[in-house]
């Protein structure tokens, strides 16, 4: 279960203070001109230490690929890849072999496997995310030549929201700012809060808008690979992720069916469009033409600057001092890793509509 | 993508008005008594024609074993069943071959397949979700033998909102009254805002929450079978389910961290719980031990009883007229759909994860 | 692990006494418009009772499709279908309740799900294979329409053996007779050897040659779906099946490289194609455009029409005594079951391939 | 397709003369305490340069982990590991940039990807199997713990063949020669052929006998999942593999099944057995609690030390020269590869039995 996706599949592995973590992209078809570049891009955007909002730690995330791309080119072979741990200060971490931080994982992976990596959260921490965007990368390299864009932004902050439709906003300008959010006033004003809430110690969630533009009509897999099923599935698979939704989403359940029809129009050339995107560009699981737009909801993360009250693994009460490091908001750095598992999403759903006909 | 499930699989088939829909149940283990009466119980608590308050479409929804049980016990082998389709007033369609009904499937399937059965929706009718009662209710039923329930109940429709705790209602009263909702009150209340509904030739959304209790910690599968990532697919996989969330969700983006912490207690045996469940029982996707509890959010059905203006496959405008049938809204009969989803979901956690340990 | 195929997949289901044996294809394209006539020749091709030389159990064998199939033309959604189980001398199995059948399945069904349906071998018994021929053909269906056919034929029973080259046979010519080989003098002499084995109440073995021709160059999915890799499995998973080859296969371990070499040689036209075809058409796991050979071991089945000494589920040693029915050979009825399984594998190959290239 | 298994699954990657080779092992249960030095063991046996009888290329293969073990154990987690390529003569292999080595797959990955690593055959390279080799090596330790263990040895090259029962032989002994045959009298003269091929310049085939010992009755999931159609299906991706049989195999089509019949014997306590084993340890694709036996054909390989005619990817002729290493037979290398597949095989097929019943 460390695989994701049906034709186009990235197996992940590694802990946060292993020897490295990477991962291996099956299914990438063969021809892509790889732009390294871009993959740098996308993972010097996801890395920690890139901003005062974010985490410290501080890894240059550099990616070594050790197959499936030769002479700049895809071979349609297994590309393999890896990203060192380079700041592992593991001794940091002897105060928390016997401990389980509260709302971490440390006490269900021990339930689990009995025996387990304390240092950074292991496997479970966000670090894993990295090989990710190395895959959606790639994937959204390979979308862009179909005229498919993948584009992710913080809509919400705490309770300061951005709550204009994506088609009013300038999706250029997302990585402008450090809190990856489009409009420049509310990035202000989620800075601020950002600022305010680490100065606390204390940390704050918040909402990823995803849009997905130019994708064709067809693709998605019913019943139970209905296109949004298998984007909720990506985005529930990102750390401190606990909503998805799409179209209206929650707020459509207060909304009448009346109030929520996408009206059916032709144009000049009888092309058949819809009058509005009540549905999120979806409709019986399917992409129907229209932008695709979906929201990720991220609880604020549960390590604080403060010292906290827990147990040890023999159950004995014990004071979690405050330590060095910590992401008051993972927010900015979350939005790299919603663009990238859409972006593996809609390539391997891509993929997939190339057999729903004969 | 008929297949669901990794261990414990469902693969369904049927079109609303084709011969019968059904399914293959493959990775029940051998040695469950079948109590077949309940599985009754479930199909009928989902069919239509049961209150006023869903579409009045008759259908009896037996299911026919084929395979997989002999003597009343399951074999460990597949067990095939169908479910005949009886109330097929196929020619009810003809008007519909060629008009694509807004905020439907009809379009999607042309645009993917090419070749498409109009009747009642074909493939992408609700229908479908007899036969995913019939696993679920047998993972219902194999969960039960190890203390583990799952239930779920209409916690809004509309504007009305239940907003109690789950652990503060009685969940055995869930199926006392037509919305499925265990406060009485409520339901009250439920009732005659979708009958108002109803009489505007109308339709609304709701929330449907789930809680799984007795779920041992240790269950889900990192890092992409998150327990909550495999009920966010299974969720969104269900007709009109346009969002989901687990824990606080996205009220929970509001809320600082240090207000979400689910401290560690120990109780007079040492046995190590949390005081709080701001997690929804699920942590690094696995679960803690606690309720586990989660939201969806359905749409209200784009099939209203008016007429409503749309294209035909050829991109002329037309009217479509209002008929018959349809349901004001579809949470009393998706509330069944949930649990069985659920079901499935944590069984088949439940046998992965009789491999996580040597 | 009743689901074969990775695109198109058929999941099969069925006791050979239940109530009914079927299946459900999932990925086949939309838009095959399916010959019926043909799917009901090769049903019959493989059911018992059609010839001497097999067993006289009878039943017709006729496939309802319950879904996936609308006004003749393939949908693109799961094609269910069922296979009713018409012969059901089912008190004829009491004496086998607690008789573990030397050879048989019997003990090792007990040994893994400890419940049984011991009537006619239940989920072991051949029977299933029907659910095969039913996706087989309908896969062949498909490959037709590519300029792909797929053929097999007996090519030994016991001794006699037909050690011609496929290509200098008639494969037209197949299903002339009983046993299913093109050579009608080799033939004649198979029915010989059967129809005397037949008379001392034994059982023979013997080889299935397949063929297939006219597969571009270019399928297969190294490195562990390998096209021989998935013929392998395909074919090891046919009841009483104890061998596979390819190519030059066990004879080939006694040449020298420098014998077996395919020799490239251009075309007039600067087609690249081999001089001979040592390989079995496929090489690295690829086919390389010549035809693909193989061949299947069959062992002589295990129902012998004599009085054989065995034990009981207690361990108590019995006699199970002769009973009236038996098929002293399985070649003639295994020949379609070869090439349904071929044709799956080829079709499958053959989705697949349409993602090798950007 | 380059994952391999259901539950314990390698995920492998890397081209002969790319940076690495490697893989993600996934589904290796926590708990494990790992032996690296029997993984080198076992690597040294498959690599190249070990013996006169083998290629000459010299190779570390030693093996970095990089994930999943923590302080020796296992965690359940994600195996990741590489193999560096060291002796990396690329240049050696400019002259093969633009031809088709005669019954290599140059031409078939060219058919397939257009797009090809030409340099020591690229991902078809049978280099590739020292990560099996990784993978295999650490199921077998699981194995064993379970009192389970995976042989296999050189039974025939060329002409030369080991035809006694395994039974018969000292199984501790298959490592004490260079063909890895643990008869030494036959092992002497298979050394003797292959050093006359060698001379030759030429290059022989075989045949590797494969022997499971200990494995409970229970094993396999039919119909599709049957345990030989997985060691089949795992033995013929390895590279040159052309043959697979169990039981009897080939020889077995020409006995007749009252010879062929493993009667049931119980023994003093009333445990079960048989008295011989034709089925080579498997019913109905399910262990039996016998030795399971099986034989694997490979193939003389391609590769010469003669100048051979052949073709350029523009299909002009030209005569490709002899160089200076090449394997005159693949068997001795191949022994740990078959024992490593099957060791998946079996591990695999252990950890699914256990979801068998309830």
């Amino acid at each position: 279960m460390n695989t994701f996706g049906n034709i186009y599949r990235l197996t992940s592995f590694g802990e946060s203070h292993g020897g490295a973590i990477g991962g291996v992209i099956d299914g990438m078809p063969a021809g892509l001109t790889v732009d390294l570049d871009a993959i740098d891009r996308d993972l010097k955007r996801r890395r920690p230490g890139q901003s005062e909002l974010v985490t410290a730690r501080n890894e240059s995330d550099a990616v070594t690929f050790l197959s499936g791309i030769y002479e700049g080119v895809t071979l349609g072979t297994p590309i393999g890849f890896t990203i060192a741990n380079s700041d592992m200060h593991s001794n940091d971490y002897d105060n928390l072999r016997h401990v389980y931080r509260p709302s971490h994982a440390d006490y269900t992976y021990t339930a689990k496997y009995g025996h387990r990596d304390h240092r950074g959260g292991g496997r479970s921490s966000a670090r894993e995310t990295a090989a990710r965007i190395v895959a959606g990368s790639l994937a959204a390299q390979a979308l862009e030549a179909e005229g498919i864009t993948v584009k992710a932004y913080t809509s919400a902050v705490g309770y300061i929201r951005l709550d204009a439709e994506p088609t009013s906003l300038d999706l250029g300008r997302i990585y402008d700012n450090a809190v990856r959010c489009p409009d420049p006033a509310t990035a202000a004003e989620m800075e601020k809060l950002i600022r305010l809430i680490r100065s606390e110690g204390d940390s704050i969630g918040g909402i990823i808008t995803g849009v997905i533009s130019g994708a064709p009509a067809g693709l998605g897999e019913p019943v139970f690979g209905k296109l949004h099923a298998m984007l909720a599935s990506a985005m529930m698979s990102i750390n401190a992720a606990h909503g998805f939704e799409y179209g209206m989403g929650f707020a459509g359940t207060c909304r009448r069916g009346s109030e929520m029809l996408d009206r059916f129009v032709s144009d000049a050339d009888g092309k058949i469009k819809t009058a509005a995107n009540h549905s999120g560009g979806i409709q019986g699981g399917i992409s129907n033409g229209n932008d695709i737009v979906f929201r990720v909801a991220f609880k604020p993360v549960a390590t604080l600057l403060r010292d906290v009250a827990t147990v040890t693994d023999k159950g004995e009460e014990c004071i979690l001092k405050a330590r060095g490091r910590h992401d008051p908001c993972v927010l900015p750095r979350a939005v790299p890793v919603v663009e990238a598992m859409a972006s593996m999403v809609m390539f391997d759903a891509l993929l997939a509509n190339r057999c729903s006909r004969l």
